[in-house]
């Protein structure tokens, strides 16, 4: 018995910064022990929603990469991949849409969510409304045992099982129908307390050196209330303390107790953070400029995982074919 | 400057009766001349209404290969291809969805025609309402710059100029606005008087042999009023009738007169239009046995055409990918 599989994915958004750390990539690196796992770059999934710019999708691609190295992706054990090069997903994609009612993908709350809340882009497309259909093919085609999702993400990974269920229902049982792995990570909001985002200027990235994380940690918003050192603090509403509990987790009673009876000052406790975010980074950095001293390294990564992702593949759309009846 | 180029596409119904013979194949013959012609078995499109049945479509492609050759498609001028066979029609059929709004799809006349009047068939399906943009991959990845088509099919034509002038406009001049060859082709009913229709068993096949033709003729539905030989007929209500418009239109004035005068007998009427058929299917069924004596040629006909098309979808695609900055 081989170990079960994984897929999991994530847009082509560029350098990846602490959010997607704690959100995914952290996950992601630990579960290599346990799964056999394909991660992708979800460069199609880029276009459901941005079909009008797509200038950054290439050099994103390759800043994501090295992250993914650098945090300790290993691509002798994982299938690090874009989906783009594995031309079976669209035809998936193109088979699994003939055996989707309308009211699934009409009814998923993230699509309803969506379309109500984002106003500056147009997301009535026949692509966005699909969008659950193309990470089902996603899914499907690895026949993956599991994906990490959040909560949000249950409704599709439950029509994806219901898409498996059809078709191994009306034909043959070809796919597999995975199971969630439920991550529950406290988001992470970004150093002035608002959504992080790159829009926002106010992420800290993987690939910020020492000095930077140092700058940012020093600038980033804490609790209003307290002006003056000697004010007492309220660690519950202070950004600063948000990071604390995810990178200090050890010293995280110290740490509110100080801030509660003005013991600790700010200037401290974000030289704390920035201790315990350049410990953790030192790693990454170390990593990072191994890879980049070997300038074939990273492409040399994509192209083989995806070689390895598109010959899994097709060995799934060689019996979907086969089911489906279409010609040989 | 090299001929225009069309794309058309039939479905994998199975060997072909009159009816596809003068609704489609009788024209798409003639076009050769005129264009470099890209003829297609549409089997992904059998899928959008028949997802839950497919057994047919191997056969069903061998069989309308056989009527092709027949009929005087020519594989050494025209690209007789298989659609699924060309993996790129999914991969562009996926790009575009992205720039097609869902209101284009939802007020397509057929599309909303086909929910109300098709009560059999789960057309509810994602698929089936993005069968358009398809159809739009399908035109478009061989920069057709013609589409022969029905009148009925003209919304879907504009649909596809539409998808054509928004990624240009919005990236690059890379596809070419399609433009319509509108066939004004009476519908030939069944032997019945009925929609032809396999289903029914009223067509008469491009495979049929003389004396089943002969058969099928002489038990075609007539003028219901004309019971006796000396009654007089009337033509506009008689199927045989139909038939001879559009198989013996040199005599059809003389036929009419004996008709409603009653020198012309329904028998001797169907001995005629049964002479006229066999004119027409004689030549067909000389090359059938020739093309069946040489066992390989239909793969090999198949085998090349999927090479040639693939080469030229490829072509577009390298250009799409290009202008909208996926990754190589």
């Amino acid at each position: 018995m081989g170990k079960k599989r994984i897929l999991s994915g994530i847009r082509p958004t560029g350098r990846l910064h602490l959010g997607n750390y704690v959100g995914a990539l952290q996950n992601w690196v630990k579960l290599q022990e346990e799964y056999q796992c394909f991660y992708m770059v979800a460069d199609w999934h880029a276009l459901t929603s941005d079909y009008e710019n797509t200038s950054d999708i290439k050099s994103n691609i390759d800043a994501m990469y090295l992250d993914w190295l650098a945090a300790g992706l290993d691509p002798d054990q994982s299938v690090l991949f874009i989906q783009s090069k594995v031309k079976q997903h669209a035809e998936l994609f193109l088979l699994l849409s003939m055996f989707a009612p309308l009211p699934w993908l009409e009814r998923c709350p993230t699509y309803k969510e969506a379309l109500q809340q984002i106003t500056d882009k147009d997301l009535r497309t026949y692509g966005f409304l699909g969008y659950p259909i193309l990470q089902a093919a996603d899914i499907l085609i690895y026949k993956a045992d599991a994906v990490p999702v959040g909560e949000d993400q249950l409704p599709h990974l439950e029509l994806t099982r219901e898409i498996a269920r059809k078709v191994n229902f009306l034909y043959e049982k070809v796919f597999v129908e995975p199971k969630e792995i439920l991550s529950t990570v406290p988001k992470l909001l970004g150093t002035d307390g608002r959504k992080m985002s790159k829009s926002y200027e106010n992420c800290i990235y993987l690939s910020d050196n020492e000095k930077t994380v140092n700058e940012k940690t020093r600038e980033m918003v804490t609790d209003p209330a307290r002006v003056k050192r000697t004010d007492k603090g309220h660690p519950e509403v202070c950004s600063v303390f948000d990071y604390q509990k995810v990178f200090t987790p050890d010293r995280i009673q110290e740490i509110a107790d100080g801030c509660r009876q003005a013991t600790l000052g700010c200037v401290d406790c974000k030289k704390t953070l920035a201790k315990s975010l350049n410990a953790l980074l030192d790693p990454m950095r170390k990593r990072r400029e191994e890879i980049l001293a070997k300038p074939d390294y990273i492409q040399d990564v994509i192209r083989e995982g995806n070689k390895r992702a598109a010959i899994e593949a097709e060995k799934t759309m060689v019996e979907a074919r086969r089911i489906l009846k279409m010609v040989e």
